[in-house]
């Protein structure tokens, strides 16, 4: 649908260019590149969907138009008029033979150039770094990811409930978390809608919410932001076991979107296709147990009871070529609410997804406790203040059933899924450490 | 597809019910009601996806499991086996016979039952309450609009982009933000992705936001929350009327939506659905000059230049049967990064959507100012941080282009489209003035 049919041409986005070959079309964008030689000049066009390169041919426009054209700086807004043709020698396949051009910024010494630049220089630039090429990649996959997160869940029976940014108390010790004057009182940005989760699928079945979570970690890591986004989905009626195989579809459709609609942007950052077209599920699954035993043979001396690190997460998935889980972690580091196996109480029903490649969890998940006493008592062990978890508490007394969920962090993934170094290229305004402009 | 599926027979959501007419199913749910009368018990049951009647037969199941039945409480979590058929006295049109049955939580007490409950209690125990028909329906029609809106967005071109929720200005003026320690300064809870929208639609077209806003207003009206979600759309080459259309079309597709996939649930509330029926495009447009003559015609003293209060939005919108658009209002009540209307300055290139049966405002709509030395002097004018605003600005240095957005407050929407007296039901935990539990 196209709104602003004032003009007589159609006014066409790049990503469609492929459906107007040999037609005369409009297109408003910004001008990223140009290469002025003699009687012909190149100028690539960007509007946000895609690029093609304009041709301007000396003798097809007027003598105006081809002298502007040739001194336009790069990011200035125009209208381009031209006619669409094949051309494999064209980046993207197909490029367009300016008729006429209508100039509706012209902008001088844009401040991000085709030379490199530092990195803090393009994190204070971020309004205008996300008009680049590879910015512009990232954050279209980021879409998609996301979209079609949305999409699975959808689709298999989840509804989405958002579960409050604002919340009444620093259940789990307050040194990570943001706090807040809340008019007579206090409150706390939210690091995850887990326990509202638990309320809602008692009341819905499947849901899951999806919106940002905030961590006042004092770190400063490749794989840290302050202020990232999760997808939590819950599910009552359901064990670990079944959790597990979710996770496997939801992130193998996720992959699988990516790969259908994303195809250029992955090009684009240089991204090895194959290794994202091989991931099948089902995923591996090791035990803690066993994933000991494989750290201390790759020489690392690592204590039964440990939590993981980022460097044992790498050397656990490295030879694999889809994300592996590792399950059954001691209760003991890992949160209050997981359900011990009954077989063997000293292990959490819980799993970790670590991505190949060395990108570490994406996921972390467990079957919740349903039992009312034990939760109890396991609220009392962990000095949790009694009162603030009445509610939640209150959910293995009336209708409890075993359930299970999951949260799985966006950035971590786009990260993975888009082969970059760092987590602040995947967000379009990292919040970080000693980062919060723009 | 389905995950458990140990049992022989097919594990079954009420939502699907009308599928398995005369098979033997699984249901996992809670019960709801109950009616035992003699040698027959009726019992009514959820699963979060719809309800249905449960029909125990003595001669049918075995003399334990009748009693059991006859015993278990409000909000018991059971499994049935049963066969559904056919029945349309029963509610939902089916029923099911059942032929076993497991308790996996019998429940005493449920502490809410059918008669009649205060809200503050009830808003006390909304981690209960949401369990009940009348909160389900809601926050199913919830989900549906949020579904349908980014189903439209993603559908025309619009790139999802998350905008941060901690800025690090408190730019219009500090008394209604939420503020909290940032490690070595303060940051404050978003009240609109607006800003960083422009900037994400420089660089790719059409975009928008979708998350949590803050406002730490001290009002408390049946209309305001302080978390309340938005989804905000921001189009570059696109004018004020165009926006406008636009806005008109997504709103059309949502609530087609929800007459198409949540009819059940708006007979659960009661809702009026012939007054959602009748909504079409386009919506009447209503200048703010004629606004102010027909408030003055039904007798409101209102002065030109004032802002529309929520009577004044009731007034002008309870004759018509879709929403209207009140346009152009005066500049000077308006933000300051609304375009000026060329013509005549004094007013600006906007529009405020307001929903009919006296719900007042759901969209607040302009065209930006794309002028450099025009923003700057607004921005100056408005006594704002200069500094703060840099990139900002810089957005009419670089490639600026003509560029129009909206926003689009989810609760009032939710609680427009359901019929409800206050926002406090339209999402899953409400955020008060004095209320953040649970």
């Amino acid at each position: 649908m196209q709104f602003t049919s004032q003009g007589q041409k159609p006014l066409v986005k790049i990503e469609n260019i492929a459906e107007y070959d040999g037609q005369s079309v409009r297109i408003q964008g910004w001008k990223c590149k140009g290469r002025p030689s003699g009687k012909i000049q190149f100028m690539e066009l960007r509007d946000g969907t895609g690029t093609i390169q304009a041709v301007n041919l000396k003798n097809l426009v007027t003598p105006e138009l081809f002298d502007t054209a040739k001194h336009i700086g790069q990011e200035t807004s125009l209208e381009i008029v031209g006619t669409v043709s094949k051309n494999e020698r064209a980046p993207g396949g197909y490029e367009l033979t300016v008729e006429d051009m209508a100039v509706i910024c012209q902008t001088e010494d844009f401040p991000i150039t085709p030379k490199e630049h530092g990195v803090d220089f393009l994190m204070d630039m971020r309004h205008l770094w996300i008009r680049s090429s590879r910015q512009n990649a990232i954050l279209r996959i980021r879409a998609e990811i996301m979209r079609s997160i949305s999409e699975w869940l959808d689709n298999h029976g989840f509804l989405r409930l958002d579960c409050p940014i604002l919340t009444p108390n620093a259940c789990e010790g307050s040194t990570t978390l943001f706090e807040t004057d809340y008019f007579e009182g206090k409150a706390y940005l939210s690091q995850s809608g887990q326990l509202y989760n638990e309320a809602n699928a008692m009341a819905f079945g499947r849901v899951y919410c999806f919106g940002p979570t905030f961590r006042a970690e004092k770190s400063k890591t490749r794989r840290h932001l302050m202020e990232f986004w999760m997808v939590e989905p819950e599910m009552a009626f359901c064990d670990q076991k079944e959790n597990m195989e979710i996770q496997e579809q939801m992130l193998c459709h996720v992959i699988g979107s990516v790969l259908k609609n994303r195809m250029h942007e992955l090009q684009v950052l240089g991204r090895d296709i194959e290794r994202l077209q091989r991931i099948k599920a089902p995923f591996k699954r090791i035990s803690y147990d066993e994933a000991v035993e494989i750290l201390r043979s790759k020489g690392v001396d690592f204590k039964w009871g440990d939590d993981l690190g980022a460097t044992d997460e790498t050397l656990l998935a490295e030879d694999s070529d889809t994300p592996v889980f590792i399950v059954n972690y001691p209760c003991a580091c890992k949160a209050f609410y997981m359900k011990p196996d009954p077989e063997r109480p000293e292990v959490c029903l819980c799993s970790d997804m670590l991505a190949p490649e060395g990108y570490g969890e994406i996921i972390g998940s467990s079957q919740r406790i349903d039992d009312y006493e034990l939760l109890a008592q396991r609220i009392k062990d962990n000095k949790l203040p009694e009162e603030a978890f009445k509610w939640y508490l209150e959910l293995r007394k009336y209708g409890s059933v075993p359930h299970s969920g999951f949260g799985l962090g966006i950035e971590r993934t786009v990260a993975w899924i888009c082969g970059l170094d760092h987590v602040r290229e995947t967000i379009p305004y990292a919040r970080m450490l000693t980062r919060i402009y723009p």
